[in-house]
């Protein structure tokens, strides 16, 4: 047993409640695709195939869906990343940045451009959940000690119950995207697997 | 070389601007003192030691500074924690929750209370770093793996230049405290000590 | 029919959804009491009469109350307020700011203190509505040409029902009452009064 | 002399600070077109050419602009809107949310969606502020009564020196506009003119 367990983090479950809504992060070609720096990784591919699973069967069911990119207009619209891909290719013009085409159905998702970690900042995500009533927010997407986290606080600190499905969020290396649940999971949101959202999803319609 | 440098991450150092400020993040007896769950650990000592080393020789060169501490009034006001100390200690009559009294300096200092793991999160700072027209945010306090790490975050995607003094911050143990520099210093926030801050406060001042 | 109402301009009722919850605004001594230098004027006593009658109804029905009031530690935390009364009166030790001892009961309420017109502006008032899955936001207080207004517009944008009780809104005169009530009514909220919030709240309970 | 007055509302003028942006709001054809239903009014046509006049001269002094427009994905998007022609129109392949071609230059400005009144509402206004160190914000745009006195607000509140040249801003009839520009004038901005504003902006390159 760990220091932090000792002092009693991560004591309980917050578990699901009844207007979920699943919130979809960063699946860019950059990096679902090999082609570029740090795309193409097994976890941000196995995050991928989960998460279009899970959506596959939320849409149906009435579930809002969010889904974001990061992109940039013009350099004076970063915040000072110290990262060179994201300095180099998320501006206008470079595919790097484009949405996976399996990732969005725009006949049922919301659709936002981000411009920071947090998919919540600055954007038209919180309306929506509240347009919505939600209680529930499901974090899938990429990476897990990047923006993953960052969305993940900001849900967690605007007062929603956050489930994080590990399968469905994935990293560059393992090592980071351990970490990060770790924090997370002690703190903030649920670590679950697509397989119980699933189910949880199942028994919540039928009871609404 | 791991693969997130080969990727270009941490390629550069985002440098200090020229109107820099402090925040001090939860040096609340909870952390400071040995009589609370998770207070009294060596690196959050360390961290107040050195935070107070930094605040007495910044605040006569008038650099602003916001402390803040979590509290909340009622539970309904709590979003879903976790961490049972935080449920159970930051309510209102209870001391664990009180600011270290060597931190803040009403005098001088903005104290906030905050209730997210972010010091930006629906508080006063972002006004007050408007108003003093502050580009360089020097982040200090507890814990590395949460509120630290969330503040530093927000400071980032809210276009500030983002610094660390990891000597400055302090955590319950090594591992989380080393796991989480290693995220913000590769993406947002240059990792500095208490010592290089003070060089380029007094280097700030002589060109001001 | 003027020009606003022929371009379609306040063609449709927003309507009362399912969870309310009462925001109360700035009933501070300065307003509430004829010692101050915009205090004790007839319509603040009128709002403070039908919002107090309205609260008296509504806590023993569960529904959810945030009160504020606006107030400064310091000049320096201060926006650029062209109102002298402000700018002198609400800083720490001036009963100026104190909220009339009727208003907030603290065993239901949840008492924010804001430095802004809007209420919602840096405040814990939205993870409070998240809380408690509000979706329709009953606005009550003063002055209705400033901190309600720009309570309605912030409540509206960020995606919930707006109703504003006219019996419950007060001002300086009624000229800038009433002017505003209707910028905000072809626009934002619906205008209603006391009795008809009243109404909606014992059916609302009904349903429920 | 009114009772606003009396009580010390609009007691001094902000002034302007040292580092100037200007904000254009809303000037989509749907209201600098007579072929919309609240478009082409006399005010909102002298607001447009006053307000281009101010940026031809602002961007080459490299004055920082950004322009908004609103918009929605689809209706899930929107908050419950009073006005039928914002329901109607500003939806994806209605040419009345088009910017007005004039307005944008998409080599110096940030051009921003909005969904609510405030420009600065979940949009990437406030991050673009901060990266150009800004402490005095100019307001343009329509209506006075509408997203220019929400954007003024949240100027204000922000913490920045906040300036309307009215006639830079315009509105539907004459009535709203000058009641709007009463109560701004009041509380969080000066308000001026195009010229005075040129001026300036020569008086602060020829410093700077």
């Amino acid at each position: 047993m760990d220091e932090y367990a000792q002092a009693g983090y991560g004591d309980v479950e917050i578990g699901f409640g009844s207007k979920p809504a699943i919130l979809v992060i960063d699946f860019q070609l950059s990096h679902t695709s090999g082609d570029y720096p740090f795309g193409g990784r097994p976890l941000a591919l196995r995050a991928l195939d989960n998460t279009l699973r899970l959506l596959e069967r939320a849409r149906p069911m009435g579930v809002p869906v969010a889904v974001c990119y990061t992109s940039y207009q013009n350099p004076s619209e970063m915040p000072y990343w110290k990262i060179k891909a994201v300095r180099e290719h998320y501006l206008p013009g470079d595919p790097a940045g484009d949405l996976d085409p399996r990732v969005a159905d725009p006949a049922h998702d919301l659709v936002v451009r981000k411009t920071g970690p947090s998919m919540f900042f600055e954007t038209k995500v919180q309306p929506y959940l509240v347009k919505h009533a939600v209680d529930t927010v499901i974090v899938t997407g990429v990476n897990t000690s990047g923006c993953v986290r960052a969305t993940v606080i900001d849900s967690f600190q605007r007062g929603y119950r956050t489930i994080v499905p590990e399968d469905c969020v994935g990293d560059v290396e393992d090592g980071p995207h351990r970490d990060n649940l770790r924090d997370v999971g002690r703190r903030y949101a649920d670590i679950v697997d697509a397989d119980r959202v699933l189910a949880y999803l199942a028994r919540n319609r039928a009871v609404a």
